[in-house]
């Protein structure tokens, strides 16, 4: 079922069920990129037309939306709907299962956006409030659905996290001058746009040499933005990363990505600054084996994962076919063939190898302009 | 007196006056592109609340917009105010002076947009006008008149046409693969409007490379949008044009922009095919001297360039401060950094030195999108 083209054959119950689907949509978003390694739900609970309890999955995964929707709507949730944009779950965890508070309130109906994949749930959750007399309808906005939940939903079938690359360039794409010099090509709003992305995934990736050049700290700086510390991950085959980089002092955790066999005075340094090392093997030329760095990342539990660089990082992406979106912002300015580029060589021979991106958003931020896509290739874009 | 932030303060007579002043911007821009080496002017006569002509300067530049406007206007002139983008003419040229046809037909008052600077008039349009009696303002949307007529104004200021660098890439600045292969990077949308841009300007400006590489016919294939046809302009200083080239097969003029000295057999082919060969000085490195190839344009009547590329071309008009507007389609796709790039080296050291633009214009082709920008050194953007 589309967004955009809601068939003006529909029944009024169902465009009601659209509507409310829309707005635990909403709530859902509000907790993308501080709940891994959970999934970021939305819940709407409606009694007689009217709006009687919202929730959505708190920073760090729990409560569960359904939970904290059912404490808010309290009595009234008997013999209401409820809106839920995954299936509710009915395995305990940290939390007991969503679907047995949903029988004990006395729900009379459950509207799911998309069926929970998750082997644990995959139907289970939906089987037992039907066996409770519940009354379900699913499939309801499952595209949107997919689409909030698609880090959630990749590392449970192919153990990788969604990736974003960022990039912030100029017209003709380029990252620094020929010198190095690149802060800062884009203005303030972009910088602050670029927080926000930041805080809406679960990690930063950037490449050692980016740290080396710049020392940024890659922390997502609007308040209360990221109640859940944006991880920073450093792609780093040398262990080239000083233990003095900014990346420790902000606080939150940084993780080193290094191949296996370092040892001695600079990987205990590291440590000692609070770096967690995760160990992935060597790539064939230099640097590390990009889908293994991802695999491993998602192993952690990172569902949603930010890469902001460097040149030789975005090209591993590119040329291994795991850039799911693009963030890319454009300053107005033009550098010419000696700036540095934005990526590094993906030895396309053929223009229809070149990896392609659907447009799914474009704002203008002052001078400068986001434009963001998600890859045609990946699989999330042919939602069932 | 600025479009955007017309003051609240203002008198309903002046209100009235930049709505029809608007109006006569709005017919001076459907000449662009097709005027050259006059401008393209805009005029509408209204007489008690009512538009009773309306007229914009032919193809090729005559007759006038006034002209044009009176005769439409017919008796109802008598009386009327006469709203012109620019100073009415006051010198018999190929046609007579608008201002006599504006006096004859007793028109009671004159609003101008801009004084025109041509030495052959400067005020003393205005000042004929006055002393016959015509009421006169001057100024209203100034600024957005001389927008219209930047090229125009800026070959008699510094007899230098306005430059636009048109450039097709994808998101990382490349305009095709290592390989060479860029046909076609951006969409039928995306293709059309680089027809259109075509049409706005008197000639396309790409370097002998282009012809070799793509073989372009350069031309506007957009029914009735170029009646004049767009000039092709070759910077081919070791005279690679082949007189096969496409080019030469559409009709319309093609000049080739060569250094002195040349002789034999391929000048004598390109003549035959109908080229004009055009002397422009070598420059210190390959390639012709930039500046004097557009001064050389500006001397034979152009006030509007569109340059196509390629790199080497777009890299020696940014480098020498020529390039007044940027024209980017940006395809969604990456290609790495050993793609083409779309300029070559600018041998920016500081950040700083980079040139530097302000939007003017986003729109999204297709898949595509279309970003227009006038570049913040220039001094037309100082409207005065």
């Amino acid at each position: 079922m589309s967004a955009l083209f809601t068939p003006l054959t529909m029944v009024p119950e169902t465009l009601q069920d659209v509507a409310h689907m829309r707005a635990a949509l909403a709530l859902a978003a509000r907790g993308v990129g501080n709940t891994w390694p959970n999934p970021s739900v939305g819940c709407v609970i409606v009694k007689n037309g009217a709006v009687v309890g919202r929730g959505w999955t708190a920073p760090g995964g729990r409560p569960h939306a359904e939970a904290e929707a059912l404490r808010r709507a309290g009595e009234a949730a008997r013999g209401a709907t409820v809106y839920v944009t995954l299936e509710p779950c009915c395995h305990w965890g940290r939390t007991p299962p969503c679907t047995d508070a949903l029988i004990a309130a006395g729900v009379a109906r459950v509207v799911v956006a998309l069926r929970d994949p998750d082997p644990r749930v995959d139907g289970a959750g939906l089987g037992r409030l039907a066996a409770a007399g519940v009354a379900l309808t699913v499939g309801v906005l499952e595209a949107e659905a997919r689409s909030v939940n698609e880090g959630f939903l990749k590392r449970l079938a192919r153990n990788l996290p969604m990736l974003t690359l960022k990039l912030a360039t100029t017209l003709d794409g380029r990252i620094a001058t020929r010198s190095g010099e690149s802060q800062w090509i884009t203005g303030p709003a972009a910088r602050r746009a670029a927080h926000v992305l930041r805080g809406r995934h679960d990690a930063v990736l950037v490449g050692s040499g980016t740290v080396l050049a710049d020392d940024p700290e890659l922390s997502c700086r609007i308040a209360g933005y990221a109640p859940v510390p944006t991880v920073r991950v450093v792609a780093d085959a040398r262990l080239r990363t000083p233990p003095e980089a900014r990346l420790f002092r902000g606080g939150g955790p940084v993780w080193i990505a290094t191949r296996p066999g370092h040892s001695g005075a600079s990987l205990e340094a590291l440590r000692r600054v609070g770096a967690e090392l995760i160990e992935v093997p060597p790539a064939a030329g230099p640097g590390l084996d990009v889908p293994a760095l991802l695999r491993a990342l998602a192993a952690r539990g990172l569902t949603r994962v930010l890469s902001e660089g460097g040149a030789a990082l975005a090209a591993g992406l590119l040329r291994a076919g795991l850039v799911d979106r693009l963030a890319w912002f454009h300053a107005p300015a033009v550098m010419g063939g000696d700036g540095r580029p934005a990526a590094d060589a993906l030895a396309l021979v053929l223009l229809e190898a070149m990896p392609r991106y659907r447009r799914t958003g474009l704002t203008a931020l002052g001078p400068d302009l986001l434009s963001e896509y998600v890859s045609l290739a990946a699989p999330h874009e042919d939602p069932a």
